[in-house]
């Protein structure tokens, strides 16, 4: 399946053209400021600092360049466009004769090039690469596409030729992706070899990993292709995976295209959070056992919820299935969008299901107590990957909605927008997230297969006014066009319950509530703390309410005991409206409780 | 309230006479083999070794010394009277001319006496002292007793008169509760002034605590007389409350003992696991926030259970209150018991609520992984301090029966024994804690109190054959005896579901089933894996089975759900029987998953 690129897809009016406005009027230029007083960007000119940049700052300013790309024809501007050009010109005057870029090594360890294996180095590399091509391809110059390229082809020649370097892959798997990334800009062969080196390498020997993780956490245990089950750093892994389906498509490689499918599947059977989270704690930031997904204190960290959304279209590219693009839709409605503030200036590096303000301030005053998540986004923190990696996504969105397969056209996600595919030109005016009305304006002749997401049970469907039942085909509803046709669909949007699998030990007995393709939660602000006793019998009364923030309201009851901390007498029942809003905007109005799942 | 010291009253046949055979026959030599194996008796001769011992094995010998004392007039054996002997030999031999003794600072680090808080110098002290009155009190000689009170003549002249230490209180309470045994055992003034002076010392200025915790780790983070929330490390927080509640009554402190009766009710309302278990949270082994109990990660160290019974006797002595025997009978037959296997060879530290194999197996295999409790007991730890103290505290169960207040008699514990309070001479047959019926025959005149258990809702009662409704008082039958008396009662035993507190966010929704005074729970190997999943809707069916394990078997039912880790579809329900056990006998066939808290 080959997707529209967010170049040839108009956002028009509606929640994304507002979210992606958001970004690159507010976010991209205050993650800017906040990078710029954290030294981000003046260590690109490789002049000696003290204290030094951190070994990751490259790839930090790498996706703010990228995002920069992907939002700049839609919001021309020139204070960016001068950021740009500053930082690609300091790369560019910085960059080593022999092709080298790191801002941290060669001014600080000059001597430890290409010899520390966990420090980032070609992650960075990854990162900047990617920003390269997002600027070339975004007609802002190939500057940096030809410095990227010099080093691309240095590492190439270290790393594969000469292999003289002092590990084989990198602890921290992204180069991987962006080689196939520049291969498919550059058309250049030896990108993709090195890629395929790099994935073939990992696991067949023991390499170094951190004294304090083994081999798992960065998914070094065993060759990619015989790996089955998804373990270790979840943005580690999810960034590997992207590059198995990448190369296994282009090289027709479908043992390691199978591998990633398989990983897909582990995933989403047993290790992905409700809100489309990965990775269950966050001693290691890592997937855990299968099945256990704490709430309280699951990491499920914002670029991991990006990385898998990245993986599912790059599966779907391969062969595609809807259950690429269900997915794609649980991750993006609910622990991506989680990781920006409704102002558009913080970010969650974390993202729990559950918070207990108590629990909280206890560990707040306790020394050294292990790991409590943060329930307020900030704007930057010290490892402030997840900013630029949300805006960079968010700038792209255009991507995830259109693709062609066999002559076919295809709508994977209901985003207001218009393009051209095939012999179809497609208008589409959606209410998603909060609306199942979808109209669909498609002109010229041709197939259409519209996706029909997992949580809709009930659909209406007219075609030029006339009420049909429309053909599905492995999830997708089915039309031919001839001529201009408008389809109107209506995936009747309304409050349903969602249910764990009974090995999730944490959600036994208790249910989500989704609403079309939100998952919802409740807030301590709106129905006062300690909301684990809430009881929500049926959704049948529940009111949905438009006016301000969008909020569904459901007759529920809470349990009550005496005071005492134990008793032979059951719990009493109060009746209670419990307010809900999306998860995605938890957090914005003070810390409080939040819980997704109810008795 | 005058209990009724364990050598003036004969355990009977029954439950606790097994019991206490078992750790005299068996449990007492095991221990003292692996403490003899690790060095632990060996050490006290204080000739430098290779590796040295550790800073507080003086306190296991001593706790094993203490444990011997109280086992030996009932089970005398020449072996254990040897090592006993050797042992005192070898601390008197040792002692330094000033007094001072410790096996480890004389040897390794002498430079360093007195001079390091957090290591354990007083805390050993202390056990010393507590061995030296039991065996002094067992009538096993006065040698060892001599000895610290030399010692404890020299910490007087050190810490109080000279006030030359480099610290002012140790970090590990102990010292201040042995203190005021030793003066209750000598009637020697200053070793009271002595624990007064620890006790009132404590957070009245910061004292040196271990780097990666706060003060409130060992309780020295204010004046002990102004606390009123339990915190910190579980085991140090009791045996100082201990302290103060002895020093408080005997001083008649009023001050003092108001606020360990305060750091009790908190304790009880707030941050004790329905087993009696303290300690929430492994980083610190420490009380956290209210209400936060979590079960699969819960410390209750088997430590603190010991000594949150010790806390209620001694609460019990300054004011006799139901609770205190209350709370000591749900410590006693739920978390201390659970500390031993049920071969008495095996030992556990932690005591967790509930165990998820495939989150431990996932957990082992993960270098560095934060923490998992163990889920078989083992014979030593490299920390091994429950060991002993669970023997000691076996050996003396005596002391727990009986008491005398205001010339009544009182019944406070169902165990089989006899003795003589007061004028009158009792004898009681107990069929707890598997059976709630009690026959108590008390001859002589006066006035008889026995507890009602806070679980008994239905009690009935003969005396002399004849059916009566005896006066209540405080939570205790009130009884006149005169003559022969035979009193048979009923307790009724049966199983019950407990609630938790609304706020304890772990357990809304779920219940225990207790019976008598045993929490009951559920084992894997009994009734599969995955028990988060069981629904009990009633206990009406229950059947209980004596044959064997003591066991009750309850209809209930298991949700199941299709393999899919989310789906819109309400899991199914399948009847299943239930096997419950109590709480104390899990972990005693195999590794398996274990619950206490169903739906």
């Amino acid at each position: 399946m080959k997707p529209l690129g967010y170049r040839s897809v108009t956002v028009l009016d509606g929640f994304w053209k507002q979210t992606r406005e958001k970004n690159a009027r507010i976010s991209l230029m205050n993650v800017y400021r906040r990078f710029e007083e954290t030294g981000r960007f003046s260590a690109l000119d490789c002049v000696k600092r003290d204290p030094p940049p951190h070994i990751f700052f490259d790839s930090d300013v790498a996706k703010w360049l990228e995002a920069a790309a992907y939002l700049y024809h839609d919001y021309p501007d020139g204070e960016i466009k001068n950021i740009i050009d500053k930082s690609v010109n300091a790369i560019a005057a910085a960059q080593l004769p022999n092709g080298y870029y790191n801002s941290y090594y060669q001014v600080y360890k000059k001597d430890k090039i290409f010899a520390e294996r966990m420090e980032h180095e070609l992650y960075c590399a990854g990162h900047l690469i990617e920003a390269a091509v997002a600027l070339f391809e975004a007609g802002l110059g190939d500057k940096l596409l030809l410095v990227m390229r010099k080093y691309a082809d240095y590492i190439h020649e270290r790393f594969y030729v000469a292999r003289d370097p002092l590990f084989t892959t990198c602890g921290h798997p992204e180069i991987e992706l962006a080689l196939v990334r520049l291969f498919e800009c550059t058309n250049e062969r030896k990108y993709l070899t090195l890629a395929e080196f790099f994935l073939n390498e990992r696991g067949k020997k023991p390499e170094y990993v951190y004294p304090f993780f083994d081999s798992t956490y960065d998914q070094s245990h065993m060759p990619v292709r015989e790996q089955t089950e998804a373990v270790g750093h979840a943005v580690r892994a999810l960034y590997l995976y992207i590059a198995m389906a990448e190369a296994g498509r282009i090289s027709k490689d479908s043992p390691l295209l199978k591998a990633a499918e398989r990983l897909f599947d582990n995933i989403v059977n047993q290790k992905m959070y409700v809100t489309g989270g990965t990775g269950s704690n966050y001693f290691g930031e890592r997937f855990t056992a299968p099945y256990d997904l704490p709430n309280e204190y699951a990491y499920a960290e914002t670029c991991s919820a990006i990385a898998l959304a990245f993986f599912c279209e790059s599966l779907a590219k391969a062969e595609n299935k809807a259950k690429y693009h269900d997915v794609f839709e649980r991750v993006l409605y609910n622990n991506l969008l989680a990781g920006q503030s409704a102002d558009g200036k913080g970010f969650f590096y974390t993202n729990p299901l559950e918070t207990n303000i108590s629990h909280l301030k206890f560990a707040r005053e306790v020394k050294g107590y292990p790991y409590q998540p943060i329930v307020e986004r900030v704007e930057v923190f010290d490892c402030s990957c997840c900013p630029p990696n949300f805006i960079r996504f968010v700038g792209r969105i255009g991507d995830c909605i259109y693709g062609e397969e066999n002559d076919r056209a295809y709508i994977h996600q209901y985003i207001s927008s218009e393009a051209n595919i095939g012999k179809l030109k497609i208008k589409m005016n959606s209410g998603f997230p909060y609306d199942g009305e979808v109209k669909i304006v498609a002109e010229g002749t041709g197939a259409l297969g519209t996706r029909v997401p997992p949580w809709c049970d009930k659909l209406t469907c007219t075609v030029n006014g006339k009420s049909v039942t429309p053909e599905t085909s492995d999830g997708y509803l089915m039309f031919e066009v001839k001529g201009m046709c408008e389809i109107l669909l209506n995936f009747n949007m309304r409050p349903r319950f969602i249910y764990s699998n009974e090995n999730v030990s944490q959600n036994c007995g208790r249910k989500a509530v989704e609403y079309g393709p939100l998952v919802l939660c409740a807030e301590g602000v709106d129905n006062g703390n300690n909301l684990r006793n809430i009881v929500i019998p049926s959704t049948e009364h529940a009111k949905v309410c438009r006016d301000g923030i969008f909020s569904v309201t459901i007759p529920a009851e809470r349990l009550h005991t005496s005071d005492a901390l134990y008793s032979y007498r059951p719990p009493e029942k109060e009746k209670i409206e419990l307010k809900l809003i999306p998860y995605f905007l938890w957090a914005n109005r003070g810390e409080t409780d939040m819980q997704i799942w109810f008795m």
